[in-house]
């Protein structure tokens, strides 16, 4: 039994909290407005809600920031004072490089008990009330250690997701922001562009009678919430906008072969994606 | 119960076999390679196999032609020399304007007793064995009469997709195809673009560790048969076309606001997508 502060109870958060109270753990939520964090205690999700974040952290055996990516500095800021010495420190953020960036500018150096996570989990939904338990059973949760990561802080943080039956994977900050950019920010910003064609479009109606099955899956994402994509997408700039730039390459190549007529070119890219999309393992 | 031929039975010729069947009607299943029609004829999906289409054209109520959208034209001078006078043809091409100019060029105008239409339903699996009861249950079929098309088979046509559990709803060919352009055929080249920009990025088996559930909705079409594709791409190629290019200009406005670094920019785009997502009923 640990005790485990997350700070932020959101979908991640909340549903992290799920899990490591049925794992037999005592969690503590903070987060910046304690009433909103109630009802996760009122419904045994939580052990305590602790409005004071540096009676929270002080006794904390390892803190899991689950904020916006973009408050992850500010959030680190306030809670910095009140960490013992080795306290693991982890957070959830979809970019990882800035992370790093960021509490490197803060620290001098990144602290070597924060071991950057993300878990690769979640859904269009966001928000305590999207929160389930199970989210990350058999999910990929990415760690990117640095050379001044102690080792222990790195164990004790993957122990955590393995224990919500997680798989964890070790990644240069780099590798995750390249990698990520293309399987899950170059995707959402598809989805935002294809949605919002679609209503440039009007015939609202009659175009949603329209929409069938493979329209709606190519648009789910497009009902995640935007305050937190403008976070990931800036956060990640240098990397969405390398996938974004290649992918628009390869529309535009495409869209010449059909111009063109192209039979043969077209054939041999839908071929390829096919036969790549035979090559994915199931999830 | 009516005599119902169906030429060509894969995903969606053998779904509406099925469905035919359980309502009653006598359904013959024709197409090039009668060997492949045997286990239908086994399974009892459909009442008869019939090598010779003069034989099965003549005696039809209704005819169904469910073969890829580039062949209607070449399957339709087959069997129109076999028709009589008032038996209602109709196909289910996903571009209309493209099988409307290849009958007219056959038969110097829209055959009268021909009537367009699209039932938008299906999966990214193709072909005889992925068809499934049910499949139009709830679903949409478009058809796009001309003013030369007569109204009994219009309305003959229309009965037998409402007999199947489909809305049927009347389009001209061309809101038809510029409004599939956006819902349909342009998502599918924005799957096999991405599943290509994946299959480039090498490092396979790390990457798929890292594709979630957004990415594998965004690239689940890139399953679909190529060349269905090809087909429908270059039937539907002056719609299609526009809706690559529009697209292509609202990603470039996207990365140009990833790039300035945006904020307001970016928050307006993935807010207005947000919204249209949450205003699209849900299917």
């Amino acid at each position: 039994m640990a005790n485990i502060v997350i700070i932020g109870l959101g979908l991640i958060g909340g549903s992290l909290a799920r899990d490591l109270r049925r794992c037999g753990h005592r969690v503590t939520a903070c987060g910046r407005d304690a009433g909103r964090l109630a009802p996760a205690l009122k419904l045994g999700i939580v052990d305590a809600v602790e409005p004071d974040w540096q009676v929270a952290v002080a006794g904390a055996d390892l803190v899991v920031l689950a904020v916006p990516v973009g408050r992850t500095r500010e959030v680190y800021a306030r809670i910095r004072p009140h960490l013992t010495a080795d306290t693991p420190v982890t957070d959830v953020g979809s970019s990882k490089c800035s992370v790093v960036r960021d509490l490197t500018a803060l620290c001098g150096r990144l602290p070597a008990q924060f071991v950057p996570g993300h878990p690769i989990a979640g859904t269009e939904h966001s928000g305590f009330a999207a929160s389930v338990e199970g989210l990350f059973a058999g999910r990929t949760v990415v760690l990117t250690p640095t050379a001044e990561t102690d080792p222990a802080a790195e164990a004790r943080v993957a122990a955590l997701w393995l224990e919500v039956g997680a798989r964890v994977l070790t990644l240069s900050a780099e590798q995750h922001d390249a990698a990520l950019a293309l399987t899950s920010h170059l995707p959402q910003m598809l989805a935002y562009t294809l949605m919002g064609q679609f209503a440039e479009f009007g015939q609202g109606k009659t175009l949603a009678e329209l929409a069938g099955s493979g329209f709606r899956d190519m648009t789910r994402l497009a009902g995640s919430d935007p305050a937190m994509w403008h976070d990931v997408s800036l956060a990640n700039r240098a990397q969405l906008s390398l996938a974004l730039r290649r992918y628009m390459e390869r529309l535009g190549e495409l869209a010449a072969a059909v111009d063109a007529g192209d039979s043969e070119r077209l054939l041999a890219l839908f071929t390829a994606a096919q036969a790549a999309h035979h090559r994915l393992p199931a999830a």
